[in-house]
């Protein structure tokens, strides 16, 4: 896609990000890669009705609007490019505070893999990443970090919320979609009991036919 | 139904797994028999919202497409299939990962039959299948057997999600609804204490009920 | 309102009670007196999308629709009659097995009265009923009987759903939408702790402010 | 804004709070100061979908409608006034029975500050306030003392439900918003365990660069 298109594509995502009710007010953000040295990302503090493709602001890759922008950009804008700076197979990236997930989170509790959907998606646990102050550059350092050893796509950062990556960033709102979806069947699970562990071998199994044989 | 009102039934069953909140992203599937040769299924990975019902794919009894299939079938089509050759008065089969029904299948443990809801639509508890491997005929082996000894049209399968079965596609998918309701109730009243039991008569008397004086 | 406008409004408020989420797939009813000797009720097993105001049912005070009905009354007519024939203060019989308040019919326990708006809108306590068959007069005898001695216009009946009563239709609809909201908040509540009870004298003065000085 | 677009504003805000789901059938409310002398509330018991701008009722700083008010406002007018009178900084207040936050409100228990977001709009724990009775000036009373040992916009009054407050109608909504959505993510990640605290030097941190740099 070029940046026209991704606008619109970033424009539609945030959308689907308050019609799952991954987002409460104008908490939460997504970015797209526009080439290897631009991303655009949402504005701070815009209400989601408001946004339109324009209103997407297009920063360099240490964070700072380019020349002609309006708006500024998220206040995550520094995670989101350390993220791609390290990631540069990442296309897009999403945060938000979604609330079971945020849940596991403020306990610092990674979401353990006891669903095939969560083999098929996360190939394993989603892993908890370390606290870090908003506005500089320690998110995207511990998102990197921690996903290193995980396949992931999805980290719940520690008293925060959630950040995920993909090739595009159809894929990283997917992730975050599924991370709720998951975080929320896994606790009301373990409400009631202990869910039982998925064997080692079956989440390789599920983990590698949903990524290649699943789709179209 | 011929074919082309049956395509036209699945495209509608797809939306009201949407509407109903029993789906997360392109997971979940509705599949509708034919003929005795034939039945259609969600195509693999595509959105729900583009949907229609020329997309719905053809296949044979060994989930195989027909020939003129332009799109893969979903790949859960094994189950489906074996469902539809040992279970000729079968003609629609739902699968989905509705949340709360899943919770119970993480943790291997049948909903108990609680709510006169509950006898009503299926007989006695909703009982747990065996955990079975995606993409082949294993999981359909075991809603086949599981739900010999059971009325339910519902059976969770382990660490996995939901199918159900019914006369017809609308049949199953109100059964679907019906098991991620009850789920959720069950679960909730079981948080702060013990669900009374229903007698074995009274099940069985609220299940002749429902099932022949009900309705229109 | 004369029989017309009673059908136009019973079809309006089983649309609300989707909105409002109380019911799942065809489950629930809402019932309307129109005179002595007649209500009107939900037609059994037909989809809330497809109720018009001429497909409500007229019925006598037995629960047997009159001459000209197309469509057989909902199977919880005979309920609903016991309480038109009992209380002939009642305008309006509601149906639902709404999620929380079901889960607290399940374990036969009584909603305590921890809330302003419960004392407001219920007085007291949400008592439960009796288990009953469908079908029969013994669901209206537990409502009447067990109502007698509360002011709540809501009542659990156990392992089964929640009942309401008004002067109006409406106001049963209302009762039973806040019914599901009390029992939700108490629900949570208890979750994690034990709520803290409402003095006697506070909740009679809350009831008595809200049901003599609120509103126009 | 002057008091036609108040008018517009109110109307709009009592929309969002159907919306985000925060009330059920005619409870809660927003109120606009108007001028140092006036402001203006919702009608007593008017259902939200037939609010209009001339259905919101100019009252003076005692509570009492002016002179040509057609409808009687809110019952809970007189805590309004109240919080109007003591805090001539605000110039908005929400009142809800929004289900999370309420459910800690009926334990008498304050939402510890456990996440980024609560540092961010709430600058620490949601406080709770004192029983007091519906109808009179206890409850604006009590939400002015309590709130004078906080930052947060926020309160829970025991037994009751939520009250904010906002230097406009919008923020006090965006408070009761966000009030909610941190009320249910602690309390579930409390329902497995005992969520991490927030060191005081970050919350300050956060809530510093949220007040101050977040936003356009």
């Amino acid at each position: 896609m070029n940046e026209a298109e991704l606008r619109a594509e970033l424009t539609a995502l945030h959308q689907t990000l308050v019609e799952t009710a991954l987002v409460a007010w104008t908490a939460g953000n997504v970015s797209a890669r526009v080439a290897d040295d631009r991303f655009l990302i949402k504005p701070s503090g815009v209400p989601y009705e408001r946004l339109t493709p324009e209103s997407m602001v297009l920063c360099d890759m240490d964070g700072r609007p380019v020349e002609d922008s309006a708006l500024k950009p998220s206040s995550d804008v520094f995670a989101h490019a350390y993220v791609y700076r390290h990631r540069p197979d990442i296309g897009g990236v999403v945060h938000t505070h979604s609330t079971y997930a945020t849940a596991w989170a403020a306990r610092n509790e990674a979401i353990p893999c006891v669903l095939t959907a969560m083999a098929d998606e996360f190939g394993g646990e989603i892993p908890v990443g370390p606290f870090a102050m908003i506005g500089g550059e320690d998110i995207g350092k511990g998102i990197v970090e921690t996903l290193e050893g995980h396949r992931s796509p999805a980290i719940l950062m520690r008293n925060h919320g959630v950040f995920t990556i993909g090739g595009s960033p159809r894929a990283a709102v997917k992730a975050a979609v599924m991370c709720e979806d998951v975080a929320r069947t896994v606790h009301l699970s373990r409400q009631l009991g202990e869910p039982l562990p998925l064997a080692a071998g079956d989440v390789d199994h599920l983990y590698d036919r949903y990524q290649n044989a699943y789709g179209q």
